[in-house]
């Protein structure tokens, strides 16, 4: 049986589990609490990081890498374009995700206010979270500006650019940080990829000390 | 004419210079000073990073993206497998470099040292030089443990994930942290990649305030 060693409210392990969903692949989920790492753990994956899959007889890591060998091995339904540039986008967009909206919205947001407390690491840092507070509607606004021009975030089709999104906001709107209202594209986004039987499982998650409020797994948010 | 807007002691900026040059495209290189953004560069890339690459008439952002665009469009030589398996550990190897090794390693030296008195942010924070100075040394000694059974990084072919891990390396090199007589096995690999014609380039940079060791240039170091 497949494995993913993830925790529930990761945005990257959140794309690999939607990513193999979508494939149709099953895997066994294992809760890893990676901040207190096991040898055995370690030895998975020695950067100390969720989600690892373990599939067949090969243990991987990093998302994105988990992500393309899955479209590379499983090629339908799929998640990428076959054109270069078609690919180009999706991947800058699984960055800019990964990266910047990581860096200046989720470990704001989400690590402050959860993580941190999971860790038991102390509290929310005030700053970080106005920081992050502010930063996610620049974030909103900029995916606005491209649903405008496009079906989905990179093109006319859905890809793995959509899940990363996705499954960062997902992990925000958890706890209550995106404001749906801001942008009527943004939202009718989401509304299409969270009515996905691949999000269902991921709409049932629920963190001990953080009930997710109402609106998180309503369809008609 | 191709221009790639960089720093010159940025790896990724250096690793899309390599993969660039490995490939023989040329290209007009325009020093950026992403961290006073004129609104033309905002305008290419609305992230505010380097390295941009302007070719024929597209714009490119995102180092690992950019890198998988000219691999795609101009296949050879190849710096990627084509198989799955072997695809799978060069993403790995190069998200590890790019994210762990950057996080633990670059940010905490070279920005400490340099980019924060380029940017007149005051002076190196000692915690983080003195976190950043150990940590370089569990990364080489991974990469001895990989090289004690590959030729190259991610297998027997030199491929993206060594010129990742040289980018970051090189930088680091320049300013005088990598002990190189921890393991001769990362020592020969890293003069196998300083040797190639497409290294020469980098050996040049000079950045105004921080003149280069004089073993940075030397082939024979």
């Amino acid at each position: 049986m497949n494995r993913l060693y993830h925790v529930p409210l990761s945005p990257f392990c959140r794309k690999v589990r939607l990513t193999l969903a979508e494939k149709r692949i099953e895997v066994e989920l294992v809760e890893e609490r990676y901040w207190e790492p096991s040898p055995d753990f370690l030895r998975r994956n020695p950067a100390g990081k969720v989600p690892v899959l373990r599939m067949e007889s090969k243990v991987l890591s990093e998302s994105q890498a988990i992500c393309e060998y899955i479209e590379d091995t499983v090629p339908q339904p799929q998640l990428m374009p076959r054109d270069p540039d078609g690919r180009f986008e999706v991947r800058r967009l699984c960055a800019w995700f990964d990266d910047k909206f990581h860096e200046e919205v989720t470990s704001k947001l989400l690590y402050e206010r959860v993580n941190k407390k999971l860790m038991a690491q102390g509290y929310p840092d005030s700053k970080n979270v106005k920081f992050g507070s502010q930063r996610i509607k620049y974030h909103l606004d900029y995916m606005a500006w491209l649903l405008d021009q496009r079906r989905w975030l990179a093109g006319d089709v859905m890809t793995l650019a959509d899940f990363t999104a996705a499954a960062h906001l997902s992990c925000l709107d958890y706890i209550s940080d995106v404001d749906w209202n801001r942008h009527a594209v943004v939202k009718d986004w989401y509304a299409k990829i969270k009515s996905r039987p691949s999000f269902r499982p991921l709409l049932v998650d629920q963190v001990p000390g953080f009930p997710p409020p109402a609106h998180y797994a309503d369809l008609d948010f």
